[in-house]
């Protein structure tokens, strides 16, 4: 893997996926977190001083001392990260991609965009050969490349060694933790000791992103798949569990499904990208895994975790997939979506 | 509703399922909870010191006092709630109900046996029709009932209204309260902030139990629906919830699933029995209902809540459901048993 | 206790205590919740639409159906209970006691104002007296009177027996409940799994508050107890537990503390008011009680619980307490300061 | 600091503390955990059979394929950690030092003995003294070394910079982990969502044991200071939490504590030590620290964190203390304790 040195920034980079992203940039071998931006309100503060930090981590020294720019085109590096709310990215992210720049972005207002790839690099990474014509239809002389919510990755990722085997349909259930709401996000007396059965959005976003990501032409025609999702919250901090269950075009045996996740290795893998989880899909073989608490950390945060490989009474197969949702995803999502594009000669 | 007076006892009485048996009987209108059994090592010591009180309630005065039995006929009364773990149940059980005695068994032991009703009452009341069948055959001069376990009641309640409709398949992905483990049950260790995809021969349980309740012939005949169970423990303390994807014969709409709910009633809302949560199903409108932390208490604790009543796009309709797992579940499950047989004259 | 039938109203009811207010006003033996006030952007609504219901007891239906008021004095009924938030209570809960009402504050604005009491009846109910030079002094011809910070009134209800004993120096270190923090109140994010030693001017008011409520001449003269706290905030959903270790001014036994608290009653206990707990002070034996779960509901919530009552080998005794911060530290210490008042024909 | 590498040994293997050494041993730079040891059930099997992993770190390759010996001198390597329950701990462990090895243990059984250090290696190092006398008296060929009760070591660690002042008296109240009872230790239905004010034995461990550790003469001369100890279980997972109000000989500022606890080292911080904390103490200038879910693993889970330093109005200063109780109490505490011993010669 050659040595690089790439200066890079950060959009959002005060919220908690923002502070991710800083944190992780600031231990990567390629990049660099240079440049810090966020709302107006930070603008000029040091980021020490603008950032609630809330990570166990502590602030890297030396973004703490940087002064938070705002969300504006000019001095702002090549490459950028967006960790910015909905509300906001969608206009942010078109101007700096108008002014040139490669933006990896977290936010959902781009996901479903025909012409933006949604990017999962060890599954669709030839997805990315849809930004020539973005470039052409939006006149970008930069570009925007996004990664899929936080539930949706760990689906996506675990189905995608099983198109093989011809994905009819899917009944997903999903655990998910706190983080993924973000800060302050879920007031503790809503979710101590409980669990709230509901996630607004999160359903449609499972069924449509997985379709899209799953899919061909650079993801313009979806996946045929059928997917049904429930989304609850429960008390976890890190980590989307989801309990998944599978039909196929015929038959299919666990043992296939598993050994299918095993083999399974994607352009990220094959290029050695600093952030792929090798293995790509862990597969356990214990039967009470995987759990947040214990296995959302694999990989740095990047292994998708796969367990209870059975039979389906109803379909054909059922099991567990777990994965780190602020850093699989999320932060570490986009970091490898950069990596890919580095490495293809995209950025 | 006719007033009664009737001495009863409790198998087990000094375990978690034992105790809400105690305090739930301790304010019942028409059973006296004057008999107390449990193991040798209990035996002779006053309820007070040989059980480990774990209930919010505190312990009943009268209970307190009372001498604890061993588990062998003779000075019991007729009516027996059986509260013990399986590993003793099957046989304990067995000879109380040949000594003459109506034994109401919480344990798994007998929920199989096609000659024992594995009742709901407002579900599957005419399976009591077995009981003659179960003493001729096994010989006894008494007889035992039995309470599905603590998520089958669940979901085979949430069904029962939709048989109408021709059920053919279903998967069910569950969310377990902590205290459905019993106690010391599971470890801190293991669930804080954590997710455990896994409790041990609880799927099979499911899918066997809800076809025996739903079925025909006393549960001879099991229903045919096709179940697929995936099941989960959560950091909740009471309240099993469980997100449940439907298909019926041909289509149905979530709003007639939402009225057929809404006029689901039985037996013990028919005999007014002091139980019988009145509706038997609460069809809740809010968009993130029912919650165990809220919903887990409706009706006493014996109120099956559900919500989210919706089309699935895989199947034809899904929801949330919802009950309290040692109410509904476990201890209140039993006495409703038990008012039913006493209504019909069986006890 | 003679029957009565009062209108009340409740300023602030959309609130998390205002909602405890409406709730348990609704199943009061003398107050009826007619008029219900809050912010602007409430006013005209239905009840059920403007406040985000958080507990578990539903809605009572009466309330539901209401039209939210303004928070202005002229249609409001006499006795107001005001669980408004500081930010506004200063301005409104004055402009209604000027207007002729008596106001029931929960709201920490008045306090420590010399001539408004700070009522925990079975303390302080002599401290009633000094609402004459209110009047006089403020020229009100309505009243306030408030009730302690949730977890003042912990410390002060345990120590209150003790003052006969010359209470000289007190340590409290406190673990407290989320729904203290009102709502959003705790991030998830923050307590999940965690402790954060830290809760903004809790320690000043616990210290002051409590020598005011045990103070003489109306609170207008401090009880000269040295206090010193530590605040926490701990993953529990309701109950203010208190590890409190306290110095005599000459040696006393816990025994005799014990026998103290016990023997501690008041105006509420000696009026038989409705929502006077008795005991005053549940003293408990078991070696690991009281815990919020299972003793934070004692008495409807009024109760404050002891325990593990021994020797302090640094001061002279220490003990455990606790109460239910919601109820006892909020709604339930405001109802049961207007029955006092009530009683005394003072509202 | 100079390259070795050290054969060592675990008894007690099995258990939590003892995956705690087995996982911390096998990434540390000196010591080779080659030899496994358990209770007879486990004699013979391989450790991956044997240990009921509980870490979120996998098991080690190496460890996991080891077969489990009996806790019998004989084949163990000179150095071993302990990790024995305390009902086993004593006759094994004097066993294996009459053998002629250096027992470094966690358990309690020695910890109290005058002839064995009770070792914080910043604190007392200087207690090593004491193993001539142990060796002679005792008759052994080997030693034993121990390390303070998972609280005590955050208790005395943080007092111990501030002995120079002249420590009269201490009040502390404890926020403990679910970590420290072991497994299954606590019952989840006992912590969720509660507070447990009472660990057997605990307050009277803290007690007695920072006395010896922060005294004289290789601690058969307590230190004076009275300390009074409240413990309490709260729903974490890692990490005991306290707060400290401490009296001093004459008036000391919480400047003069902080500039104190900053500039506090000891032996394994002169000698460099693999596992020696930089800065040993940990000083917090955040309003709302430490808290353990994002302090508890500084310093690789050695580091003691100190914030909140402020007047005390009983005493003289008041702060709270925090640390790994795992890892600084019990693991990582031994493993600090056997590297100075190797250190300085004495191993």
């Amino acid at each position: 893997m050659q040595q690089r040195s790439i200066d890079v920034g950060v959009l959002g980079a005060t919220g908690v996926v923002g502070q991710h992203f800083v944190s992780r940039l600031s231990r990567h071998p390629w990049f660099k977190p240079v440049w810090l931006a966020a709302s107006e309100r930070s603008e000029g503060k040091a980021y020490r001083d603008a950032a609630p930090w809330r990570l166990a981590a502590p602030m890297p020294e030396a973004a703490a001392g940087r002064t938070v720019h705002a969300c504006v085109p000019g001095s702002a590096p090549k490459i950028l990260f967006s960790g910015l709310d909905a509300s906001v990215a969608g206009e942010v992210e078109g101007a700096f991609a108008a002014a040139g720049h490669v933006v990896v972005s977290n936010a959902r207002n781009y996901r479903m965009d025909p012409l933006v790839p949604l990017l999962i690099p060890e599954v669709n990474a030839d997805h990315l050969a849809v930004l020539d014509e973005q470039r052409r239809v939006k006149g970008w002389s930069g570009l925007i490349v996004t990664n899929p919510n936080c539930s949706t990755v760990v689906l996506a990722s675990a189905l995608a060694p099983l198109r093989q085997f011809g994905l009819t349909r899917v009944v997903v259930s999903t655990m998910q933790a706190v983080s993924g709401a973000g800060y302050p996000g879920v007031p503790s007396l809503d979710i101590l000791g409980n669990v709230v059965p509901f996630i607004g959005g999160e359903e449609e976003k499972m069924q449509s992103e997985a379709q899209k990501i799953l899919g061909t032409d650079g993801g313009r025609t979806p996946h045929p798949v059928v997917i049904s999702a429930h989304t609850n919250r429960v008390p976890v901090l890190d980590g989307h569990t989801m309990t998944v269950s599978v039909e196929f075009r015929e038959r299919v045996t666990p043992e296939t499904v598993a050994d299918a996740m095993r083999a399974f290795s994607g352009r990220p893998q094959a290029l050695g990208l600093p952030s792929a989880p090798v293995p790509a899909i862990e597969v356990m073989r214990e039967p009470n895994r995987p759990q947040p608490r214990l296995d959302a950390e694999r990989g740095d945060g990047m292994t998708v975790s796969v367990g209870r490989i059975r039979e389906c009474p109803v379909f054909h197969v059922k099991f567990v997939a777990l994965a780190h949702n602020v850093v699989r995803g999320a932060a570490g999502a986009a970091i490898l979506n950069a990596e890919l594009m580095v490495a293809e000669g995209l950025a």
